[in-house]
């Protein structure tokens, strides 16, 4: 949830919560199915399970964050991955058949788009999850109701026909979400700030001697990571950065000579976030320098500094893929529709549209 | 809910309960918009709490069902009028006000819409509790945020820009609602016997001498009620008249001499309906015939009384009508759009397509 | 919940979805037992799931006010007893088993226990039940935490020592319950009308020749019904007597001559009932016997019939008898404790007390 | 909730969050009080709002822990004070009167008792949320029914005489969550191994010369802080400690040359803690000194060192206090009687019995 608790104070659950219920639910699924005479072997069902308790855990602290700032060329499913094959020599072999339904590669496909697919189990829990802890309560799914629903024909995940209406309501109930909380623009606002504020820490600690306290993040900000240097010291070393790391340099970089990094790291902390305009068409480049200049000139700050301070983007948000991969409808007679084209009437072929939004970031006073 | 309960046996709740429901939401709506500076005088606040309180009282046992057999051509909304006016009289003109909001005349629109639009109290209430007593819980609408939404901008409700998602989940789980539980085609065959059930009765004893020993039931069954000759022994009648009345007639009706009404009493007191089919295309007039030749040779009736177990028909379902009234979304900058242009991504126009689905009735057996 | 619907308007969940709820938890237990080593033989969990499906099937209308007036001394486990006999026979022996574990004969006790103990899974349903119908939140016990927690020791249910405050939870919220719903001054003043209504017509009909329309009713009104002339006719035509019967009956009777009859009808249909005071104390005579005058006098009626609204009575409620029968704790170190003794600081004990309340009825007005 | 996470994986919620939720509450409550005709000023609202706001503002990370190592003698009320003090010189006088609430010395008690008694509102927002996070769903109280039936008679907060059921439940459910959350074993370990942690460190820093980093840790490591000594600075830095220094702390400490110090950092953060036995009767010294002897052996420390990892202690709950002060029920007839013997059937004087458990800890493993 990276930094929603700025905007939903209940929002604290965690990822370790999240791998917990993942698991609960792929056992559901995993007996529905069995139930229903889809043949899952037992080695399949530890995998299945193994692959989900462990499919994120790659992600770092504030991991988008991070993503886009320190490790920047790492996605979390890479990093998930190496973590996976760590542990597969630890335990010599045992998770081979996880790491190939994760990475897709296993011959029985629907195992694979349980972890991951347009209706995986992730997106069961963590919609729940996270509608519950918000307290979005709009958000909610009936994640129960839909793996009762699932089964599989030909090797691919469907849903039954009468589930039909059930999956509408969860990709509506996915988009709520996303606008009210994944995007909500607080939250947006304050990921920019923390992204640019591990940007500018990374130029310091790179440019100068000075020493970082905590060396597993003095690590990551002295060395350009990349999939080329990820050894398994770096992936040991990523093991033990957290939130804590990076809340605890925060708290003490407020005092931080460089005004840069001083300033973002007390907006963070104090909640003093940017203002943030939210708009369907792209952003006035007259506002955008209008801004600029105010930066440079109250904050005396260069052009490339005062950019910390101002800046624009786009975020967009894709309810629904088809093109990538179909939610199967299974009707009685024995077809198969994608749900775009089975829904008679709510017309999900919309959502199959990007909507991007573009928005622009600046100082609320300029003291 | 009609014979809803044939299907969702938590399904027994009252219209007394709903009744005393949207008064509740009523008030809430109330003092929401006078907080929000809305001009609502005492006389106006108590008005359209009478007026939502009394919006259901013309409904009859078994409302559709009776609307289509007894009292065919008087609709609840008439009759509940009709009952309105009685008491005004009892209570000297207090109701006036609250008649006048109910009938749409009254010169403040918004209150009328609270009665009666496409976001009303009543579908926010009756929404919320079907889902609750059927457990069917993706149908589960946050009334109370809605109502907190809701505002009056020149005289018609809006809900506020922020509200928009809440709005979409609405018109889908409103829609869900529908197909999965008012027109749930074991409670549409229910629904359709006990019509028939009640035309074959009506048929019985306005065309011969038997007594019928209940005789509230008795005058409805002898005699054509319409708006020329309702009047108000026919209104007080009609508020004695209750489903107890009905299911006591169906009981003592399984040993009727007519094989159409003892026949039809017995299925729906047992529960041993008639098969439905669900179609998107018309039914095929073979398959119809056939079914019918079969009951007219198995059960020795003639076509017309075949025809009480064998018929075809139609139901459509249209989740939302901007033809006949907007759901208005009140923007930031002031400008008033209707939802279905509104949403971004969520082709809501599609909804205001109707769904038609032909269906087929025919017996199970033919023992 | 015979009248409780006159107190709490969403309390009309039926007997029937009681079994049905019951079926589910029973097979929960049942499923939990055996996951923990119980040997439950497969026609034993028919045979258990058959008698809690059943165990309720003897009861008839408006249940507790019937027992006490027209079949005055057959009690529902008669009755239940009497209906599955009589499927056993229809089903060639099949419930035989079932039979047994209701009656309490079966060797194994624990499976009788599920049927019929101080936490059988009757309670475990209509407890949750009843608290989500009327609203009652304070009611809700979490019901599959305490099947989680069941065990057999030696033939006993007994409950894991860590489930201790849940059962505690369990008891107070049945005493809840007992005072705020099952026990309500309304709904206990509106039974007691009944059982006299009932008592009246008896009376009325036994002697008199007037013809009374429903026949299965006449039929009960005009015999005197016990254990010794109960047979294969009484129990096919008490199964054919419902709700349905008695409303009718009394919508009927509003307009009798007999004035205890009629005003009795009127005072339950118009939810007009009799005042009642509710006291630790026995009842002052002289208030009954100055109530009772004024009755004579207003409604000029002889002492007998004014009996049927001025009377006064006790109610009261046992919230654990462990003397019957005890709640067993398990404790790991093998030792059995009864809850009451088990339970270090709430004083359990206590709640096996009988507490009488009595109870004064007279009219609200005399006119 | 302090550990409590290591044993209900979702339970991270706040105290800002719980601040929130008690001012939400209060504000419920003055509102009901002031319908029922209660006399509150304006000023007074104000004032026992921001009381309630801030009556835990001055609990310091992992509080209990800390106020058991760190600043040993200092209590949260005493520190919450001390920052209203502050802010009442920052706000020039504005919150003399939540001051003066929050210290019991407003006139109106019942004001007081809204802030501090046995059924304030800070009770009835943390045992519901506590029991919403950790999903104990037998933890759930009524927090809207009880503070519906508040009221004040005699200047005393009483609860009306219908409520009585609500308060039993309210106590029980409190009593649950003490033993199944608050005490639970795990938690009750691991909060004993931290408050060692930070005694071991505060030994360490305080002794020798080592630099600490975090220079506000550091502070309170290495003095002596008592309320003699507590002044301005004291307050300012107590303020800017939280649970990212100690965890963080905690994190680099692992590495730490002194065993004691690492060992035990290594336990808590890999959730590796001691063992533990919980006994109604004091803990068998010889077992104590077994295992003493045990480390002392193993482990290679001294006695006095070793006595980190083994150690006794008790822990109590005494569910409801009525001698220092009680919930008043109030009927009907105007008298007044403490819930414990309002109370007919339940015992609840036997909850004011304190209930002891002594407990052991020491090493899983010897390694």
């Amino acid at each position: 949830m990276g930094l929603s608790h700025l905007v939903y104070p209940g929002a604290n659950h965690t990822r370790f919560h999240h791998a917990l219920g993942c698991l609960h639910l792929m056992k559901k699924a995993v007996d529905i199915l069995k139930f229903k005479g889809v043949d899952i072997s037992e080695e399949e069902e530890e995998g299945v399970l193994i692959a989900i308790l462990l499919h994120d855990i790659g992600h770092g602290p504030f991991s988008h964050a991070l993503e886009h700032s320190i490790v920047s060329d790492l996605s979390h499913e890479y990093l998930s991955l190496e973590f996976m094959n760590r542990l597969n020599i630890e335990f010599q072999g045992q998770l081979t058949l996880a790491i190939n339904i994760f990475r897709g590669n296993h011959d029985k496909k629907f195992l694979c788009q349980l972890i991951s697919s347009q209706l995986d189990i992730d997106r069961l829990d963590y919609l729940k999850r996270d509608s519950f802890y918000t307290g979005v309560a709009e958000g909610n799914i009936n994640s129960e109701r839909l793996i009762n629903m699932l089964n599989v024909v030909d090797d691919k995940l469907v849903v039954e026909e009468k589930g039909i209406y059930s999956i509408e309501k969860f990709l509506v109930a996915r988009r709520l979400m996303y606008w009210q909380v994944y995007l909500h623009k607080t939250s947006l606002s304050a990921e920019q700030l923390l992204i640019r504020l591990l940007r500018r820490a990374k130029y310091i600690f790179e440019t100068t001697d000075e020493q970082i306290e905590n060396s597993t993040l003095n690590y990551f900000l002295r060395h350009d990571i990349n999939s080329e240097n990820f050894d398994d010291i770096t992936l040991q070393l990523f093991s033990k950065l957290d939130d804590y790391d990076i809340i605890s340099a925060l708290k003490s970089w407020q005092n931080h000579d460089d005004f840069v990094l001083s300033r973002l790291s007390k907006m963070i902390l104090n909640r003093d976030l940017l203002k943030i305009k939210l708009k369907n068409e792209p952003i006035d480049q007259e506002k955008l320098k209008c801004h600029l200049s105010k930066v440079i000139k109250n904050y005396k700050l260069s052009e490339e500094e005062a950019e910390y301070f101002v800046f624009e983007g786009t975020t967009s948000n894709l309810a629904y893929q088809p093109d990538k991969e179909h939610i199967n409808i299974w009707y009685k007679n024995g077809k198969i529709k994608d749900v775009s084209s089975a829904s008679d009437q709510l017309n999900l072929k919309a959502l199959s549209k990007t909507v991007v939004k573009h928005y622009l970031c600046y100082p609320k006073t300029y003291n």
